[in-house]
């Protein structure tokens, strides 16, 4: 098993990524991390990084030369264009040609899905490749997809989505026939916008296992496996969540440091904070996986720490192991 | 001023509802609240909730009889089309004939909104009327509209919300030139779904002040005063937060429970936590204004207890006492 991992992307440089393959590696015995930037620069940031360590990790760490690098605001469609070294279009040279078997990335996220669809193209039968994602929930995590790739969607689009996440959650959770939920804003079949209410229709004469909408208050309860919306929705559902977790967490954080009694009381009660915290912790959930490319592709957020990265990597071996694709393929054709 | 009150709308029943009122015009010496409803029903409910009130009080609560409830779940066209007697009908009746100044209505919200359209019209100038909620930020409160009446729009409703929007929060906030942000995945113009984009074009060249896309992970920021988007994401954007507070609290509490280091820890937090929770509680924030209809109408969350229902009647008298509709209308116009 060898993971193509970009290691230029991301908030916090090469170091932290490096971290996450070490750990990765440490983890999985039959796994090999390609390290894709260029290379004087990682040689010495990968030196330092296995120091002390044994021959086993090392060797199992090798760098790939890709002298380029897609900025985090770039165009995608330019940075794939113009940038044909870069390091995420060599990551995916690398799954082409069969030197790896699946990409990793922290980088600029419209630049990987980008250059995911023009090295390895599309699996057959997928109109419009998307990405999907876990979110916590009070039970087992739920993927949502799509959520940012594509912003304007047909019902079709949206069906496909649901087959393609299913299977996805399906063989990375052990999910016997997951549970799809159509995001809207009423549980009865007649409430949503027009693609929602079509793509209701689609879903209800399909093969999945289709339980109705879902509405966005719902989203957390974990009571089904896969929820499907446009990639406009879905982003900001996200990113509206990523934006009250850190909001609520600064304003109780103020309303602690008030008073000296609170700030006691937090000192008894930061562990639970913190194991809190660990469960709601996209790091722990893996990245998100790149899903209708030809190909094994995972997203990870800009701000990865080494354990998102180790998870990321997990995530792209399991999908890799599970055969993914070929049961998307498969479950597109019936 | 006089407020009609829908007193059989909401999950507490009227018990809530009355209490709600009784705080408004124990606050505000000039008001008036109408309570629609059966009148023997309310009668009872009034006369408890009275007791050992003074006379000044309970001389400003008086019953208007409406003898149809519209249930929670009852579709809202099927609810104006039957039931001509429902309580909500009733209400904007009052308006109607110049009896009543505003409604406030803590039941079914769809039937509000159609209650409303149909008995007062809309505001010259505006297509479709729509929903605007407050939401708590890390600043002051901003104003997203809309939350759920209108989940196809084209570019030229989201211009139509922010105008109306702006002049709603403009007036109620007391702030100079609101900055109006446009939901979207993205700072950058060219992010966004078609709607966004197009809408976009028309902020940009009308007379708001705009200020750009505000992406979800900002909403929370308090960087804008007012956000716009379609009803679909909007509701959406308001239930997920909803859904994340909730799930976010029981998993916490599960964390705390778990040892006895975090319960004692607690109790002296508690205060803190109280805090916090009032700073993000609905009920604080009165209603969501229905705009765009010719009168003023508040719907209330189906959960509002006494102090939602006080805001609202509270937000419902600005709203008239400031000449709202007047100022969009004259907006609308330029």
């Amino acid at each position: 098993m060898r993971i193509a991992l970009d290691a230029m992307g991301g908030d916090h440089g090469p170091e932290m990524l490096i971290q996450g393959a070490i750990a990765a590696v440490e983890e999985r015995k039959d796994l090999e991390v390609l390290l894709v930037g260029p290379e004087d620069f990682l040689h010495g940031q990968l030196a330092v990084a296995v120091t002390g360590k044994p021959a086993n990790i090392s060797e199992r760490l090798t760098i790939q030369h890709a002298p380029e690098v897609v900025g985090m605001d770039e165009s995608p469609v330019d940075a794939v264009r113009k940038k044909k070294n870069s390091t995420v279009m060599v990551s995916f040279d690398l799954v082409k040609s069969g030197n790896a078997d699946a990409v990793v990335s922290a980088g600029n996220s419209g630049a990987t899905l980008a250059a995911g669809v023009r090295k390895l193209g599309r699996l057959p039968g997928v109109s419009r490749p998307g990405i999907a994602s876990f979110f916590p929930t009070l039970q087992r995590p739920v993927m949502l997809m799509d959520i940012g790739a594509n912003v304007d969607c047909r019902p079709q689009h949206l069906y496909q989505f649901a087959v393609m996440a299913s299977s996805c959650s399906s063989l990375l959770l052990n999910i016997k026939d997951p549970r799809i939920g159509l995001l809207s804003i009423g549980e009865e079949s007649g409430k949503g916008n027009a693609l929602v209410k079509e793509t209701y229709d689609l879903l209800q004469h399909g093969s999945l296992n289709f339980v109705g909408n879902v509405e966005g208050r719902d989203v957390y309860k974990g009571d089904v496996d896969v929820i499907v919306c446009d990639g406009f929705v879905g982003n900001i559902s996200l990113k509206i969540s990523e934006g009250l977790a850190e909001a609520a967490t600064q304003m109780l954080k103020k309303e602690i440091m008030k008073t000296w009694r609170a700030k006691i009381g937090y000192l008894f009660i930061r562990k639970a904070f913190a194991d809190f915290r660990k469960q709601v912790d996209y790091a722990e959930y893996g990245g998100a996986p790149l899903l209708g490319i030809n190909g094994t592709g995972i997203i990870c957020h800009g701000t990865s720490n080494a354990t998102a990265i180790r998870n990321a990597i997990k995530v792209a071996s399991d999908m890799v192991c599970n055969k993914v694709n070929d049961v998307i393929v498969q479950a597109l054709r019936q």
